[in-house]
C-alpha cells in the first residue's frame, strides 16, 4: 500500500466536480457532484442525532440499497430543521441530479452541510446540479473537494494504491469539518471511492467497523451535528476477484486500505478543529473492554479542564486521569500510569514527581501523544482531537446567527 | 418555610470554625471542623469518579454508620492521587481529630480540597485541627466557611427556618466549588446541618434524592472532581417527632427544606463557574422519561457551542436543539418546541424565523433560562450552568502547574 496524490477521481470510473452555484455568500464552490461510470457496491453511516437533517433521511434509505452510483453535495444550507418541506426538497435535488445522470434517485446520496434552519434554494442547487454534472470529468476532484468545505482552514483528502488479488485498486476520499462546525454550521462529511470489488454486504460492515477506528475517534468539540455522513462507493472496475466476505484472502488488505484512508481524514479535522493550536493523540491501553477504552479516551478528549491545559502547554497530569477517572470505564487506580510524549508522570497511581520544566520541550511541539494504561486489561484505544484555544470561544462566541 | 441569615451554626447544637493553618500558599483559611455536640443522624453522596482521593475512600465508611459527629475538612492539597500513604495520611486525620473532640474516629467525616498528586502536610493538618477545635463555637461559622474554599470567588451559603412537626427547624449549607476545578484544585463540597430529627436510613435516602435535585444538575465543565462530597448532619435537636419513613407527615417539609438549601447552594456554584458571565437554566419538558429530561438538558448544558454562543450573547438555537439531539434522549423531532427567555424560536421543530435582534434585550441579561420540549412524554429536568467565556480558557489554560 501506498501514499499517492489524488482527488476522490483516482481510482478508475470516477468523474467529479464543484461548482459555484450561488449559495455560500462568499461566493465560494458550494455544489459538488461525485460519479461513478458503473454501478458501484455502498456502504454508509451517518449521525445519531435524533434532530438529523433532511438529507440524512434520504440518504440512510440509498444506504439500504446494494449498489450507488453518485453523490451529490451542496454547502451552505444544512437544510436541518425545516421539517416536511425539508424532506421534499432534498427528495427533489435527488431525483433532479437522478435525471441529469440518467441513473434512478434511489442510487444518489443526498448531503447537505450549513446553516440549519433554513430552507434549500432550490433554484441555485438545481443550477448548480445542471453545472457540475455538465463540467464533471477525472480533472475536477480539487473543485469537488472545495465545494464541500464551510469553515475548514485546508482541503481534507486521502489516496492509496493497494494490492487486492494480484491487481493494482486506489482508494481515495475527501472530507469536511473543523467542529460540530462553525455557528450553526454543521457537520463532518466524507466521500470515499475505490474501485475495489467487494460485495455489498461486505463494504457495509466493513465501512461501520471503519468508521470506528476513525471518525468515531476524533473529537473536536464533543457535539455530534445533526448532518454527519461517511460514503463509500466500490465500483469493482480494478477487477479483482470480488471479496465476498470478511473470510476472503483479499479483504485484510482492503480493510487496511479503507481504515488508512478513513483514519488519514480523521486525524486532518481533528488538526483543523476551530482555533486548534495543538493535535493531541490520546491513547488508552490496558483497559478491560475496547468499549472502556473508548470511554476513557473520549472522556480525556472532550474535557475542557485537558484541551485548555494542553493549550497553555502545562503537561497537568491531575486532569487527565481525573477524566479516565469520571469516564465510566474499570480502572485500577492504584495501578495506573500516565506518560505524555513518553515521559512517565505517573506510575502506580501515584506523581512520580518529575520536575514538569522536563516537559517543556514536549508541551511545545503541535503534535503530543498521551498514553495512560488503566490497568484492568488488555484492550486499547485511541482518539485523536485538539486544544482549546481563545480563538475557539471566539470563532464560536462572537460569531452572530 | 423562610430564608434566613445564617451559616452552618444556625441549627441547634453544631459549632463550626476555620484556621489559617498554613496549607495555602495564600495564607488563607485552609482547616475547617463542623461538630454537632450531640450524634446526628447522617447521609452524604460522593463522587463516582473511579480515581477518587484519599479523604473520600473514608468518608464513605463513615455515611455507612447510622450516626456522625463531626466533618473535618482541609483546604490547599486534595489528597489524591498519593496511593497507600494518602489512605494513611486521611485516617490519621480523622483519628487525630476525634481524639481532640473525645468522638469515635468512625463518627469523624474527613474532606480536602486542593492540588493533586501531593500528600498532605500532616503537621500543618494536626496542628490546624487543633486549633479549630479549640476555637470553633456558634460564632464561627464564616471562617468554617471560608476554610473550604479554593478558587471560589465568593463564598456560598443558604439556610431556611421551617416547620415540622409543630416545632421549628433549621437547615444549613455551605458549599465550594467553581468548576473541576481550578488548575489541580478538584472538588465540589457541600455541608448541611439540620436541628430535625430524622431517621438515619430516611436521611440517606432523602440525601441522595435531595443530591439528584440540586448539586447532579450543575455543570461548570462536565468533569467531575475525584474529591466530590456532599455531607448531612441532622441532630434532632428541634426536638421534632422523628422522621421515621418518607411516608411520616413531616418527611415532605424535611425534603422541601432539604432540596431548597442544596438548590440554592448548587446555583451558587454555577454562578461562580470559571470565567462565567452568565447563570443559564436549562428546562427540559416533555421528555420520555426523568433520565431523558436529565440527559437532554446536560447535553445542552455541556455544549460547548452553546456555553460559547451565551458568551456572545447569540440566542443560536440551532446549537441548543443539536445537542438536545445527540444527547440519546427520546425526542420527537418534528414537533420540537424551543424557547430562550420565554420567546418562542423553534416550533414543531421548525425556525420560527423571528428576528434574533428581538432577543437582544434577553441575551444581554445575566441570568437566562431557555426551555426545550421534546415532544415525548411529560418528564421534565433543570439543570443550571454558566457560560464558557475567554476567561475560563485563560484561568485553565495560563495556569502552570
Amino acid at each position: 500500500m501506498k501514499k499517492i496524490d489524488g482527488w476522490v477521481t483516482a481510482p478508475q470510473g470516477f468523474l467529479a466536480a464543484g461548482v459555484k452555484a450561488g449559495i455560500k455568500a462568499s461566493g465560494n464552490h458550494d455544489v459538488a457532484v461525485i460519479y461513478s461510470t458503473v454501478p458501484a457496491a455502498t456502504g454508509a453511516v451517518f449521525t445519531q442525532n435524533k434532530m438529523c437533517a433532511a438529507p440524512v433521511l434520504v440518504s440512510r434509505e440509498v444506504a439500504q440499497e446494494a449498489v450507488a452510483q453518485a453523490i451529490i453535495v451542496n454547502s451552505g444550507c444544512a437544510n436541518a430543521c425545516t421539517g416536511e418541506q425539508g424532506l421534499l426538497d432534498a427528495r427533489e435535488m435527488q431525483a433532479f441530479a437522478a435525471d441529469l445522470l440518467g441513473i434512478e434517485p434511489q442510487n444518489v446520496y443526498v448531503c447537505s452541510t450549513g446553516v440549519i434552519g433554513h430552507f434549500l434554494p432550490m433554484d441555485k442547487i438545481k443550477n448548480g446540479l445542471a453545472d457540475a454534472v455538465d463540467v464533471m470529468d477525472e480533472n475536477e476532484g480539487e473543485s469537488c473537494a472545495m465545494a464541500i468545505q464551510t469553515t475548514d482552514t485546508f482541503i481534507k483528502r486521502a489516496a492509496y494504491e493497494f494490492e487486492v488479488g494480484g491487481k493494482t485498486s486506489r482508494i481515495a476520499g475527501i472530507a469536511k469539518g473543523a467542529g460540530m462546525i462553525h455557528p450553526n454550521m454543521a457537520t463532518m462529511l466524507t466521500f470515499l471511492t475505490t474501485d475495489a470489488a467487494i460485495a455489498p454486504d461486505v463494504l457495509k460492515r466493513a465501512v461501520k467497523a471503519a468508521a470506528d477506528k476513525s471518525f468515531n475517534m476524533v473529537v473536536v468539540d464533543g457535539d455530534t451535528s445533526t448532518n454527519d455522513s461517511m460514503i463509500v462507493l466500490a465500483n469493482g472496475l480494478a477487477e479483482n476477484e470480488i471479496i465476498f466476505s470478511e473470510e476472503h484472502p483479499d479483504y485484510p488488505a482492503f480493510f487496511e486500505a479503507l481504515v488508512t484512508c478513513a483514519q488519514d481524514l480523521a486525524k486532518l479535522i481533528a488538526r483543523d478543529g476551530e482555533g486548534a493550536t495543538k493535535f493531541l493523540e490520546v491513547n488508552v491501553v490496558g483497559a478491560a473492554t475496547w468499549k472502556d477504552a473508548k470511554a476513557a479516551a473520549m472522556a480525556i478528549a472532550k474535557s475542557p479542564l485537558v484541551k485548555t491545559a494542553f493549550f497553555g502547554e502545562d503537561p497537568n497530569w491531575g486532569r487527565i486521569v481525573c477524566a479516565a477517572g469520571y469516564s465510566g470505564a474499570v480502572m485500577n487506580a492504584d495501578k495506573v500510569n500516565l506518560s505524555i510524549g513518553g515521559v512517565r508522570l505517573v506510575e502506580n497511581g501515584m506523581n512520580c514527581n518529575i520536575p514538569l520544566t522536563s516537559l517543556t520541550d514536549i508541551m511545545s511541539e503541535h503534535d503530543i501523544t498521551m498514553t495512560i494504561d488503566m490497568a484492568a486489561g488488555n484492550e486499547c484505544a485511541t482518539v485523536w482531537t485538539c486544544d482549546f484555544s481563545y480563538e475557539y470561544v471566539k470563532i464560536n462566541g462572537e460569531y452572530h446567527t
